[in-house]
C-alpha cells in the first residue's frame, strides 16, 4: 500500500463511502456535490449541510492573511457551497484548533471577520468547539441551508447543448496568492492598486448568495457548482456525473482588466492560464439551455449579482470519460491539465 | 490584552456569542448545550447538532491509539452529544487533515473505525473534507440527530429536591490515559486484564444513546448532558443554567472494580479523585424527581442500558453562584477544584 499521496483526496473519500452507510430517510444527495441535501417529512424544503477545512501553512498563512481575513473567509467558502446549490444559508458551526500562545487581538479580529459575513447573510452562529493546538491553527465550519424542493441545482444535471456560464471573472485570487506569497503580503502593505485588487480577491471572496438564489428561480438553468479548485478540475466534476463532454472557448473566459495589467508587467505570468488552472474564485459555474439565456440577471452591484459571461458548450460524450475540448477563437488547441491532488 | 491561555474556551465563545447572531426561525437552542436545538416548520421533533473537533498531541497521540480506536473515538464523542439530548442521530460530517506521508493502510483503519460506529447506530456519512496537514493529524465531526419536541433533555432544567445520577462508572477513561501516557500503550500491547479493561474504556467509549433515548421518555428526567470534561468540570454546566446547588455523595460514585483495583496497586492514584476529575467518561449525568425513581431502567447489556448510580441531589441556589457541597458518608469534605482550562 502507498501513501495518502498516491491515494488521494477522492481515494479517501471512495474508502469512506465503501465502508459506510450513505442512506437517511428524505436523502436527496450524498456525498459528491457542493452539499448533502436532504429533506424531513413533507416539508416544502430541502435542507443543505457542507464543511470545509481551512489548514494553516496548506490554506492560509498567518503571517499573511489578518485574523480578520481568515475570519470572513472560513465563513465565506462554506456560504459558497450554498450559494452553488441555490441555496439560503441558515446557521454555522465554528471550530477552532489555536495555539496558546496566540494573542486575545488575533481571535478578536477573526470573530470580527466571521461576525461580518454571518450577521451580512442573516445566519446565526449555533455552536462549535474550541481546542487546543501545538502547532498550526485549524478552522472547521459546517453550514446548514436550505432551498425550496424544485429549486436546486446539482452537479449532475447538466444536459447535451447547453451553454456553459461563469460569473465574474476567474484567475484573480490565484494572482492574489502568488502576490502573497512572493513578498509575505497583506492588503495593507504597500502595493500598486492593481496588486490590492488582486489580494483582496484571494483573502476576501465574495460567496454569490444572490446569483445562485436568482439563477435557482430559472428552470432552464441545469447544472451549477462553485469554483474553489479551478475549471480544469471542477468542470470535470460536473461533466462526469452528468455524462456529457464540454467544449470551453478560452478567449471567451472572462479575465480582469486588474489581471490583465498585473501579467502584462510579468513574463512568466499567464492570465488564460491562471484563469484555467487556478482555483479560490469561488465564481459560479453553471449550464443552461441556450433559449434560457434571456432570463439571467443583470450584474447589478447593489444587489451582488456580478456579470456572467458564456465560456462553452455541453457536447454528448464521444468516449467513455468525458472530456473538456479547449479552443480559441474556435479553433481546437492542444492542452494537458491534471487535477489538482492536495496530497502531492 | 493577554493570550488565549487567560482567555480560555468560554472567553473565546464569548466573544463570538457577542459579535454574532444566535437567531433563526424555529430556534429551540443555541449555544450552551450539549447540542443546538431548532424545529422545521410544525414538524414534530426538534433538528440537534454538535460538532467536536480531535487534535492530535492534544486529545490523542498516534503512538498510541490505533487508526481504528481514533476513527471510532471520532465518532463516538460526538454521538454522546447527542446521546446527552436523548436524540437519535441521523447523518455526520467528517473533516480530516492529514499529512501526505501517513501510509494507507492509517486511512483504511480510521475509515473501519468510523464505519464501525456509524453502522452501528444506523446513521449515514452524508459529507465533509479532506486537506492536507503539514503537521498534526486533526479530525472534525458534525453530526446531526433528532428528538421528537417534548423528548429533549436540556442542562438548564434541573429542579432543587432532584436527585442527581449518572450511567456506568466514572474515572476508567482517567485512568486509562494515564495508563497509555506511562507506557505509550495501545490496548493491544502486554499488560494486566484490569489495564486492558481501563484502556478500551479510554480508547473505545460507548456512547450511551440507547440509556439516552430511554431517558427521554421519562418526563421527571430533567436536566441531562453527557460527562467529558469530568464530573467537576460538567456539573456545574447543569448548575449554572438551572441556578441551583448540587451536594455530592463522594462514598456513591460508580468505581469499577477494574479501577479499583489498579489504584490499590499505586500510592498515588486515588479512585475518589479520578471520577471526581478525569473526563472523556462519556457518561450520562441527570436530574430525576425522586418520585420518579422507580421509572429508570434496568441495566441492561444487550440493549445496551449501563446500572445507574444516584450520587446526590440538587438544592436550591444559596449564593450568587451555583456551587457544589461535597459529603462522604453524609460528612462535609472540603475539597478544592478547578474547571479544566485546555489552554493552559
Amino acid at each position: 500500500m502507498g501513501t495518502l499521496k498516491d491515494l488521494g483526496e477522492s481515494g479517501i473519500i471512495q474508502m469512506l463511502r465503501a465502508l459506510t452507510r450513505e442512506r437517511m430517510p428524505g436523502l436527496a444527495l450524498g456525498i459528491g456535490d457542493d452539499c448533502a441535501m436532504f429533506s424531513f417529512y413533507d416539508d416544502a424544503y430541502y435542507y443543505l449541510v457542507s464543511t470545509d477545512m481551512l489548514m494553516e501553512r496548506v490554506h492560509f498563512n498567518v503571517g499573511q492573511m489578518t485574523p480578520y481575513q481568515l475570519g470572513l473567509r472560513s465563513l465565506a467558502v462554506n456560504l459558497s457551497d450554498i450559494a452553488a446549490m441555490g441555496g439560503t444559508p441558515i446557521a454555522s458551526f465554528l471550530s477552532l484548533a489555536l495555539p496558546p500562545h496566540l494573542d486575545e487581538s488575533w481571535i478578536k479580529g477573526f470573530s470580527d471577520g466571521y461576525a461580518y459575513l454571518t450577521n451580512l447573510h442573516h445566519t446565526a452562529l449555533l455552536g462549535g468547539d474550541t481546542v487546543r493546538s501545538n502547532g498550526d491553527i485549524v478552522v472547521s465550519v459546517t453550514i446548514l441551508g436550505k432551498v425550496l424542493k424544485g429549486d436546486e441545482k446539482i452537479r449532475s444535471a447538466a444536459q447535451s447543448g447547453d451553454l456553459i456560464v461563469v460569473s465574474g471573472t476567474l484567475g484573480d485570487s490565484c494572482a492574489g496568492r502568488l502576490i502573497a506569497d512572493e513578498r509575505n503580503r497583506r492588503i495593507e502593505a504597500h502595493g500598486t492598486e492593481v496588486q490590492t485588487h488582486l489580494l483582496q480577491r484571494y483573502y476576501e471572496p465574495s460567496p454569490r448568495l444572490a446569483l445562485g438564489q436568482a439563477l435557482s428561480k430559472i428552470p432552464g438553468v441545469h447544472a451549477m457548482m462553485d469554483i474553489s479548485d479551478g475549471l480544469v478540475s471542477d468542470l470535470p466534476k460536473i461533466l462526469s456525473l452528468s455524462h456529457v463532454d464540454a467544449t470551453i472557448q478560452l478567449d471567451k473566459l472572462p479575465i480582469s482588466e486588474e489581471l490583465e495589467a498585473e501579467c502584462s508587467m510579468r513574463t512568466k505570468w499567464s492570465s488564460e492560464t491562471m484563469a484555467v488552472t487556478g482555483g479560490e474564485d469561488y465564481e459560479l459555474l453553471f449550464t443552461i439551455s441556450e433559449g434560457d439565456l434571456d432570463q439571467l440577471p443583470e450584474p447589478d452591484r447593489k444587489s451582488g449579482i456580478p456579470p456572467l459571461t458564456v465560456i462553452g458548450r455541453v457536447g454528448s460524450m464521444q468516449g467513455d470519460e468525458p472530456v473538456i475540448h479547449w479552443e480559441r477563437k474556435k479553433r481546437h488547441v492542444t492542452r494537458g491539465f491534471r487535477p489538482y491532488n492536495h496530497f502531492r
